[in-house]
């Protein structure tokens, strides 16, 4: 087997730039939102394009192949809600630490060696997740611009116009040049941390349903209408949510099932709610273990609504199946781990990620690091300092073994 | 006993305006939201102004005692958010209607005769419930209306102002003058459309306690955060919103408790919430069960907390004590419904009520008309027009009795 070989890095300007990036869509009580499209996305966008720039790399945007096979890095620049400083943020970062430095040190590689920031891998402002990655890997619908919209119907088209971009231009983004994708990214699980090794590289990345339940009774008086001649949508919706947990807990581990977001109608402290709307997200490594939580999980809801003489619609949002990482790469990222001292933990992922986009246009690898009490997608999101360093040596070594060999 | 007269009262008209009210603030779905302050709300009380005018009656607006001994009927012209047309608008509408027959046929009462239209009974817009009845008692609180805020931050005060009305002049609605407040409206429960009679005369007004609880766990990836490492504020809520039904269904009737409202954070498709808050509103007609559903409520939700690891706060946001309406006036609303041919009901009300605020400043008496299906606060909302005119002729009798004798 071959051995990959070490890369020195600026450690202090990594875990600076990281802090950087962290104020850019900075929330005033703590945590991040970094939306699509918007002033904070912006200047995170600037700040890594200034960062490419110092490294003397070409900075371009959107632009589609260009013949010979690129060997690219990076992650997304966006984050959910409340997010934090490292989900996505880590792998940009870090592409850009790990290129500018094998670029001083090794000089041009034999390879085009590219960093990439790709936008809009969660989803959090338009729900149309891995529009970046899908953008590159050629999967956007048609007039999926057009139609997806966020929470104040804004369009993700004019949205692009107000920063800018023209929507009509997205399929200059696609990109049929990409050999290898290398993406570094915390674990937002416990795994690493609690059993170690400090490095992982991803061999699954988990299928995903998102579903929509609707229930419907019937609004009434909340002082005037007796306990048993209600239908409350809400309470329905309270047994239902209790009986998803317990499907996927019997279902065991990896599957794991969660109702994010939930609103009532009418809404209001003296009206029993006649309509109760919320999420599910289900997943599973196992493609027909996947599609049994989602069926057990309609299930349960249904039995829940006859019990409380509820009306239950379950609609499938989407669906993506769990994703195989290519084995190729992985040996790359192995190798690079076992040239930083570590050797890594095979890993399933119970995140999304824009790797296992990629996958379909390009051989995707994917290094994970721990992250401190397996947190994420939350202000207390953390990896220590070390294993930032570790993992972006690691990337390094990787994209030396992939560039400059 | 006294016996009450038959007031005859035009039939088409009463039914034609109560349609024509709710076409003030009818929603494009069905139902209505008259909200406070708003056009439809401006609309319905130039609506309403016009009817007076018409009848030939002085129509003014917030001023208070002018000496002498009032008589006044009404109810309030706001709604619940997708609400009814019948709601308050029914008390409003066969006040006019009513008076206006009186003055026909009878002329000029002995005792001064009004028929009013009272400001947000319902609170939907600004949580400020009682606001119109509690300005005419005296209840409103200092500062209240540049503290109380819409859903979108608009304070009441600036709400006011956007009206043509001065916040600085509520005080100018306090009125010393009433000697009996009558007051129909509909039951919005099931009793007398099930049980009989067609006319109910209302004795109670149940007490009604408003709390927020708010859960805190902690928010997580939902894809890489096993379900046994969870701490899910929302499955802790909704435990507990089963718990709250169970406490007031095993304390049996008049006991109901109600979660109306519900907002979790981070409100991400795919995050854990880290936090669920929603609203319980719990009523009985025995003070005492009252607190003591409070409490239970509180230990419930406390218990479900405890056991999932979620720290729980819960706080009363309101807790008003059961009302005895006046003994004198209920009598002339009795004697009123017998000259109707009907042998009214003692009623507990559910639902609170402007005459459980006026019974603080004046003899309040409540008449209850049925409710098709029990139904109330919906689009569904109805009584038979027959039932309409039937309680608008119980009303104009014992305005008759009240105002002429």
């Amino acid at each position: 087997m071959r051995t990959a070989e070490l890369v020195a890095i600026d450690e202090r300007r990594l875990l600076r730039r990281l802090d950087e990036l962290a104020q850019r869509g900075a929330l005033p009580g703590g945590g991040l939102y970094r939306a699509l499209y918007t002033p904070a996305w912006v200047s995170a966008t600037e700040l890594v394009s200034g960062w490419m720039k110092e490294a003397g790399l070409l900075v371009r945007r959107d632009e589609g192949s260009r013949g010979g096979r690129a060997i690219v890095t990076g992650s997304h620049i966006d984050t959910v809600r409340g997010g934090g400083a490292l989900d996505g943020a880590l792998g940009v970062v870090a592409a850009v630490e790990a290129v500018a430095s094998l670029v001083s040190q090794l000089g041009r590689p034999l390879r085009i060696l590219e960093a990439v920031a790709i936008c809009e891998e969660e989803g959090s402002r338009f729900n149309t997740n891995f529009w970046g990655a899908r953008a590159i890997a050629d999967r956007i619908e048609p007039d999926e611009a057009s139609r997806a919209r966020d929470a104040d119907g804004v369009t993700l088209a004019d949205a692009m116009r107000g920063v800018g971009l023209d929507p009509a231009n997205v399929a200059q983004a696609i990109r049929r040049d990409i050999d290898t994708f290398v993406e570094l990214h915390v674990e937002q699980g416990p795994i690493l941390e609690e059993e170690g090794p400090r490095l992982g590289v991803v061999r699954t990345i988990v299928g995903t349903a998102h579903l929509e339940v609707v229930v419907r009774g019937q609004p009434d008086h909340a002082g005037a209408t007796a306990m048993d001649r209600r239908r409350d949508a809400l309470l329905g919706a309270s047994a239902m949510m209790l009986a998803i947990a317990d499907v996927a807990r019997e279902m065991g581990p990896p599957a794991v099932a969660t109702v994010g977001t939930i609103a009532v109608e009418p809404a209001q402290v003296n009206v029993v709610p006649g309509l109760a709307r919320f999420t599910v997200d289900a997943r599973h490594s196992d493609n027909a273990q996947r599609t049994m939580l989602v069926a057990d999980i309609t299930r349960v809801c249904k039995v829940a609504g006859r019990e409380r003489d509820l009306s239950v619609d379950v609609r499938t949002l989407r669906d993506r199946p769990a994703v195989q990482l290519n084995e190729r790469a992985a040996d790359v990222a192995r190798r690079a781990c076992l040239a930083c001292g570590v050797a890594p933990r095979d890993m399933t992922s119970g995140a999304g990620h824009d790797a296992q986009v990629l996958s379909a246009a390009a051989h995707a690898a994917m290094i994970f690091v721990p992250s401190i009490g397996g947190r994420s997608h939350c202000p207390e999101e953390a990896t220590a300092a070390e294993d930032v360093i570790l993992g972006t040596r690691a990337l390094a070594a990787a994209l030396r073994d992939l560039a400059y060999s």
